[in-house]
Formats: structure tokens, C-alpha cells, sequence
């Protein structure tokens, strides 16, 4: 009988995720682990292959029942050789040979990956996408990560930084530093970072009146939830943050509509809990900036698989892996 | 006998050129005749047929020799469709057949493309880039044109706009207008006729002294050459032109390998008579900007089949449909 089952792991700074998904990319049943990366890369290496037994175990199978295994990390990475860098996340692992390890342990395909690419192939596999034949999706989250799915086209660059689409520059004459280090990055504008960088300074000013001041002395300091939520009360300054995020977000899509020219556009990450007004708002601002054709014709959406994307397109790429070699 | 011959033909608004190209990209023989787009487009049918024609008669051929055709034209344009829809630079062609009228007319399998993709796919096959697995093609002219190639995949995009990198918006707060009529283009930037653009608006000041005012008045005005060859005399207006047309370019080249992660950017068009010391401008600027992998290894280069690209490109079309079919 031939297997159909593949195990996704989505290795987060914080938490992995591993769960078992099917041939049509249904998750059986999913796991969660710390991912402490602190301990160190041997601890992490071993904590991956815990979660992927994990899943398996929870899913109710032996790993006999799997046919392939795959793996999305953070970056900095070498995808064709497996590796995993030298990631900001993932302090102080440094060269970790991901994809070799996974392997040898189980003796199984394993597919690498880099996590927002992952995601982006879920979605593209089972969530939003599953009836487009491209897709670009923005992760909108601390940072602004990309993927970018063509056909059954994971573009993950010749160097391993395709789609890094947080760090296409869009202002030159007065540009935003970015948490990369460079000036004008997309990400310096529309990331969950920048929503609250922008509001802190808007309420900095002497004589503006907004309830984001109360926000600000809370447990845990101002969020971009906070943003939207006391925009949507009606405060003007928060209104603006949110209208200005949209119209950044909306140069983003605009910039993949004019290059990559996919079918849709898909938002996913932690922001998309700013709810249908602020997906209307971007779409406004698309259909303004963009030629009229792809103005029409780009689906603009949201993601709809959340949290899952990511251990979801590993398995995605392990299915592909599996396809691929038939 | 298997036949390995192409023809390709590249429409433009003034010019239309066709050739006769080998399996391996060589061109055998091409004739260039006026495209009088004015005359409408069924004269600009038959106009085509007569340089395929001419470039079989000129390489001593028959239509019996030739594989497949390849038209290339610029937008806009269906490109599934193989049909011209509303081209700025063809007025008052509308809605033209091209693929159907050829075809039908030689009986011979014919691809149609967009004019710059299929300059990326000839410097892809047969130039800059033919040992590369992908690259991105930006074409320097009276606008900024684009191509992307990753492996075998002209990426066309869904609705015909992929590889618009004319028009991606790398500024907000003080943004040129293009000649699209969005605002912040690379395009409004970059292009030969923002060079000049740029430099009549900088000896329009008061008390700027430079050699390029001299230039104005001479037949046909300024042009972006002479503001290159302004620069080399040690002009310092003209010099931050330059500078700073190179600077835009440098972040359009970020910008794609960023998204696109290539294993090269090509510079093609008209202004790479600017020469390398300013492909060196470009080059400084990219190392400043990009990601440092990507920095260090992406080419940076010049095209080099000059305006042979195009049909070229458009073979190399034709001989993809033929190879797909087998």
C-alpha cells in the first residue's frame, strides 16, 4: 500500500509545531513544543525529531505510516543543502544541518524549508490558494516575511533569499530604519513593529488627543491589536496609523502585482486579526495604485489557515519531494 | 529530417526586426523594416508577415525550413490569448490576433510574448545569461521595461503584468510622476527620459553652472548620452545625474533579489552606453544595499545581444512551444 501521509515541522524563536497531514492537505493532528533555542542547536536538533514523534504518536501511527517528513525554519539559511545559518531567532544556532539530521533519524525523505515560503505553499496547497494556480502571501507579524508559490514554483531564490518581500525598499527620501539594519524596507512601515513604533510617535507629539495614551502604561506596553481596536472606537489617531499601514501594505501587493503577477495576494500572520474593514481598506488603496488588469483581476485576501501554514507546507514540500522522485 | 530553425520577430513602435535563429540561439540572418503602426493594424498584420518573410528569404531558406515562429510585441497584451489589446506605443492598433494571423498564415506552430520578457529569454538563452539558471532583465529606454526568467518559466504573470519593473514604487513622500501616471515609479526614476528629465531640472536653477546647458539647445535637445558624456568630461551636475540614476537602479536590481533572488541581473537598452564605469556605479550601490549574501553573489551585468534580444528571445519562444509538444 502506498503511504500518503507526510509530517509537517514548523520551528518557530518560540514554539515548534509538528502535525501529520494527509495526501489532500488535511492536518490530522498537531503538536506544540517550546523551542527553547537558547539550550542550543543539539537540544534543538533533538527537540524537532521529539515533535515530529509527537505528532505521530498523537495522529494515533507509527512512523511507518509516514512517507515523508518536512521541515520549515527561520533564516538565514542554504535550502538546497539543508542548513540553517546563522538565524536571529534561533540564537546562538549557528550552520545546523537541519534536513541531514531529520533523515538519518528516521531514515525517511526529508524535505528544508524556509518557514514564510512554507506557509506561503499551505495556504497555496490547502488554505487560500487551493484553487489559484500562483500565489504571494505577506506574513505580517513582528517582522514582514514572503512567500511566493508559481505553479508548483516554490521561489526560493538561487540564494535562498527569494520572496524576502519585507525588505523591498519604498521610500528613498525619507525612510524608516528597518529591524534589518537598512533604511526604507517595507517592513519598516507595515510589520506589528511598526504599527506601534508609528503610533508611539504620533501620540509623542505635544497637544494630540488620542485613547492610545492609556494603552501605553498597560502590562506589556502598547500592541498593533491595541491600534485597531481603539481605531475602530473612532480615535482619529489611531485611524490614521491603520489607514497608513493599509496604503504600505497596499505598495507591497502593488509591487508583486506589477512583478510576480499572481492570482491573489494573501495577508497572514498575527495583524490579520485587524479583522474584513482593514482588508477593505488595503484593497481600496491596490485598486488605486495598481495597473487596471491586475487591479481587477488579484484576489486580495487573508490567509485561512493561521498557526498551521506553516508545519502544513512543510508537508506540502514533503509530498512534492515524494511526487518528485516517482 | 528534424528541423531546428526559428523564426523570431520583435514589433516595437518604429521598427519591427525579424531573424532566422539555430537550435543553440544563433542567429542566422535578420532584416529590420519600419513597423508604421499608423497604418493600422492590418497593415501591421501583413507588415509582420513580410519580415518573416524577408528574414527566410535573406538567410537563403524557405518556410519549409523553419520549426516554429515566435512574435514578440509590447503591451498591453493577453498573452495566452496571443492578442495585442491596447498598445501605447502601437496607436490606434486594438485588439490585433497576432498569434492567430500568423499561425493561420504560414501554418507553422507560433508563441507570442511580450516584447521585454522575450529580450530576458534571449539574453537567458544565447546572451548575458546563458549559463544561468534565472535572471532578471531590466531594458533602459525612453522606459524601463523588464523580464524575469527562472529555469525554463517566462514568468508572464496571470494577467499578462509580470515583469513590470518599470513600475514598482520605490518612493511615497516625494514622488516623481511616470509616465504611467502613478506616482513613485522606478521608471519616473531610472529611465532615459527621466536622466534627462532630472538634468534639465537641475541647470534650470539659478547659478548652476554646468556643460549641460549647452546640450539644450543643440538639435533634437538633451539627451540621457549626453549627460553621460557630460559626466565623463568631469561635470559635476551631470555627475550626480548619473550618480543618482545608477543609485535608482541599485535599488530596483534590491528590490528583485530580494523577491526574485536571481542568479543575475542584466542592464539592456539604450542607456548601457553609459558604459562600465557606470555598470561599477550600479554594483557599488547593490553591495550597499542588498542582503549580503545575495550581494555578493548575484551578477550584475550588461546584456549583450544589443537589439538582437528581442527576436531572439522570441525563437527562443517558439522553441519552447515546440519542445513542450514533444
Amino acid at each position: 500500500m502506498t503511504k500518503h501521509l507526510y509530517v509537517g515541522l514548523d520551528v518557530g524563536g518560540t514554539t515548534m509545531k509538528a502535525g501529520v497531514v494527509d495526501d489532500a492537505g488535511k492536518s490530522l493532528r498537531a503538536v506544540s513544543l517550546s523551542t527553547e533555542a537558547h539550550r542550543g542547536q543539539e537540544f534543538g536538533l533533538e527537540r524537532m525529531c521529539e515533535a515530529i514523534r509527537q505528532a505521530v504518536a498523537a495522529a494515533g501511527l507509527t512512523m511507518g505510516d509516514i512517507a515523508a517528513i518536512g521541515v520549515a525554519t527561520p533564516g538565514t539559511m542554504d535550502i538546497p543543502a539543508g542548513v540553517i545559518l546563522d538565524p536571529p531567532n534561533l540564537k546562538p544556532w549557528q550552520n545546523v544541518p537541519v534536513r541531514e539530521h531529520v533523515r538519518k533519524t528516521f531514515s525517511l525523505p526529508t524535505a528544508f524549508q524556509n518557514d514564510a515560503n512554507a506557509a506561503a505553499f499551505g495556504e497555496f496547497w490547502a488554505g487560500a490558494g487551493k484553487d489559484a494556480h500562483s500565489l504571494v502571501l505577506f506574513t505580517l507579524g513582528t517582522g514582514v516575511g514572503g512567500g511566493i508559490i508559481i505553479g508548483d514554483l516554490v521561489l526560493e531564490g538561487e540564494h535562498s533569499h527569494g520572496a524576502e518581500l519585507g525588505h523591498m525598499k519604498i521610500e528613498m527620501t525619507n525612510p524608516r530604519q528597518c529591524g534589518c539594519g537598512r533604511w526604507g524596507c517595507l517592513e519598516a512601515y507595515a510589520s506589528a513593529t511598526s504599527v506601534v513604533k508609528r503610533a508611539t510617535e504620533a501620540v509623542s507629539q505635544a497637544g494630540v488627543k488620542s485613547q492610545l495614551r492609556a494603552y501605553q502604561n498597560k502590562d506589556g506596553g502598547l500592541t498593533s491589536r491595541d491600534v485597531f481596536d481603539v481605531a475602530n472606537q473612532g480615535d482619529k489617531v489611531a485611524q490614521k496609523i491603520v489607514e497608513d499601514t493599509a496604503y504600505y501594505l497596499a505598495i507591497g501587493a502593488m509591487n508583486m502585482m506589477h512583478t510576480i503577477d499572481p492570482d491573489m495576494i494573501v495577508f497572514g500572520g498575527g495583524m490579520i486579526a485587524a479583522g474584513a474593514a482593514f482588508l477593505e481598506r488595503i484593497r481600496k488603496f491596490v485598486k488605486e495604485l495598481a495597473f487596471p488588469v491586475p487591479a481587477e483581476k488579484t484576489t486580495i485576501c487573508y490567509a485561512q489557515l493561521g498557526s498551521d501554514a506553516g508545519f502544513i507546507g512543510a508537508a506540502a514540500c514533503a509530498r512534492q519531494l515524494v511526487l518528485r522522485k516517482k
